[in-house]
């Protein structure tokens, strides 16, 4: 289902190829938490570049569950959305309850933050969930190591996220005929918090269970950029080759490019859809805050050298007054900009690796970059 | 500016030429209130079939400013739409500010709700203002007059409103070459409360002083239906054939297809994106509430019949679950739908007209209809 087409250095080039598509990696995923990418149609979803979408389990089940999606048809067809999608284990957002929550060896119980009801969310319960929801990625429940944790706080936890991972391919191979997506993939995810060691423990113990991918969980949770940079160094190398690699819920644009330097294939990151419906819009040439006053009056586009409706049809005056006035168009046309930087950066890397060019692009990247010190 | 193509009954088919392009009457206009059909792209808008649209004066004088929209270039640059626009005078917004204006004969002073400074709109400003927005059509400064009011009440706003469109009209004129839309058209309005003697002195003083259009102010501000329908019926039988003719602030559906068996050209109305917004769909055999439980598992669209993107791709279960959870996705896509059903409502208007068959459409259309009177 992956196939490595080019390296250029560690970086990867490669095609994945999924019930609902192919796939051109490295490649960015947009979040659509709720069956929707907030602000955007699937239509303007193509028109940004989007190739595959994420979609969140712990969000879907609550609202409007999951039993309903599969009656429905399942979330591709519930969306509107043709693409391949990425569903996660929901075990991310329960962790994220704190108190509201309550961890042992079979699961995780919670209450449900729409209605008060107490629900459990168990390796096995979340597979049939991404069953329901016919994902054609789905990922294994694991416990998400707290941070800073010490070594054997991490160890223990990285521990039962194996035992879970088990459990997970178990239930996955089980259900595949009951599943609304019966050729899906089932991906494992690489824990140990930032101990190097416990990571490859992670990584050899997925292996021996044996995954169709291999994500990398526990980082963008608060670490310093050097542990991220140190720990994906460290493990990358590691990782099998012929399979394809995803960095969770990273990140900014420069952690996409060391990301794809380090040979990481796949990404996902609320930031683009966030900040675009907040006015925080990515340019070549830093971030472009569109409440400052100084847009106030500009005829300049977001970004003079991007190519997408919003930059092609508006100014940062008229963007400056809709974010002012509330006005909904206003976090559509920037969540449109926001999402087409990405996978336009991304779109220049895959052929930056394909023609040999890697490290001149990055460096070009990050030299022009570095003029707004707030992006990195 | 205006060709009367053919007639129906009293049903008119016609075309407006305007400085950003030719429309075809009978028309309905969405409102753009900030400079935004909220939650409609430019590329939406033409979607839905939506040839001209309405913005605010009131609303883009206080935000942006009319001068900084003036210094960008005029509101169709400002906001990306290429087609005709007609502004209102203010005057309708300033009105419902209730306490917190004061009328004389020159004009009003009010406070903006945005931040509290005293304004003044007389009838020369708000040509001034309209013109550096660079409308197509201005519409000239009237008092709305109360209701229900006396005959003598009615007489005198009346009166006041005929003065200030004399002082419009002359403004106008003088101000046409410093206008950023120098060929821009100028209607005046008829008042007169629900007095047919009075509509009719209305009337002939704004012809003594002579417009490019006629509209008919002062109706679905309270009054019943048959108030209206009399009015309109006394009314329209005179005014001068060769004008396109305006019904301000109208309507339901219904209200669209009486407005046009009696000869009119033109609406305007936020009932179309405002109740899309809400989740309150217009469709053939009637309104559709999207909230209603019902509608949870429903795999049909808001309308089998319909041809718009949102009909197209989405069902009422997918509807139903974004209003629930408050994706902007909901409002733009139920948006989109409803302004698709008032153009295309309108298009089979224009055919119909032409092929003189408008009474039997009609007929076609109330028949489908009654079996939801909440639709009247």
């Amino acid at each position: 289902m992956f196939d490595l087409l080019k390296t250029d250095g560690s970086a990867r080039r490669g095609r994945l190829r999924l019930p609902h598509g192919t796939v051109e990696t490295p490649v960015f995923q947009p979040c659509g938490t709720y069956g929707s990418v907030k602000g955007m149609t699937p239509f303007d979803l193509h028109a940004t570049g989007t190739q595959m979408l994420l979609g969140n389990t712990f969000h879907l089940m609550l609202r409007p569950g999951d039993r309903q999606i599969r009656d429905l048809g399942g979330l591709h067809e519930f969306m509107g959305w043709t693409g391949p999608i990425l569903t996660d284990s929901g075990g991310f957002q329960v962790f994220s309850l704190g108190d509201l929550r309550k961890l042992n060896e079979e699961g995780v119980v919670f209450r449900s933050p729409v209605n008060g009801d107490k629900v459990e969310l168990t390796p096995e319960s979340s597979i049939t969930v991404q069953a329901n929801l016919g994902s054609d990625v789905v990922m294994v429940l694991d416990e998400c190591t707290a941070h800073p944790a010490t070594h054997k706080q991490a160890d223990a936890s990285m521990q039962l996220s194996l035992r879970w991972a088990r459990r997970c391919r178990a239930a996955f191979n089980a259900g595949r005929e009951e599943s609304v997506n019966p050729d899906a993939k089932l991906f494992g995810i690489v824990q140990g918090g930032m101990y190097d060691d416990l990571r490859r423990v992670s990584l050899q113990g997925l292996q021996d269970i044996g995954f169709d991918g291999y994500a990398i969980g526990g980082l963008s949770v608060g670490e310093s950029k050097e542990d991220m940079q140190r720990v994906m160094e460290t493990l990358l190398p590691h990782m099998p080759e012929q399979r394809p690699r995803y960095l969770m819920g990273v990140g900014t644009p420069q952690d996409l490019v060391r990301g794809v330097a380090l040979g990481v294939d796949m990404f996902d990151c609320v930031m683009p859809t966030r900040n675009g419906r907040n006015g925080y819009l990515f340019s070549h040439s830093g971030v472009v805050k569109i409440r400052n006053a100084q847009h106030k009056n500009s005829e300049l586009p977001i970004d003079e050298r991007c190519g997408c409706y919003t930059c092609q049809n508006f100014t940062r005056a008229y963007l400056h007054h809709l974010d002012r006035c509330g006005e909904m168009l206003g976090g559509m046309l920037m969540t449109q900009h926001n999402l087409y930087y990405y996978h336009n950066l991304m779109a220049q890397l895959r052929e930056a690796i394909e023609t040999g060019t890697f490290r001149t692009l990055a460096r070009s990247l990050f030299n022009d970059w570095n003029n707004n010190d707030e992006f990195v």
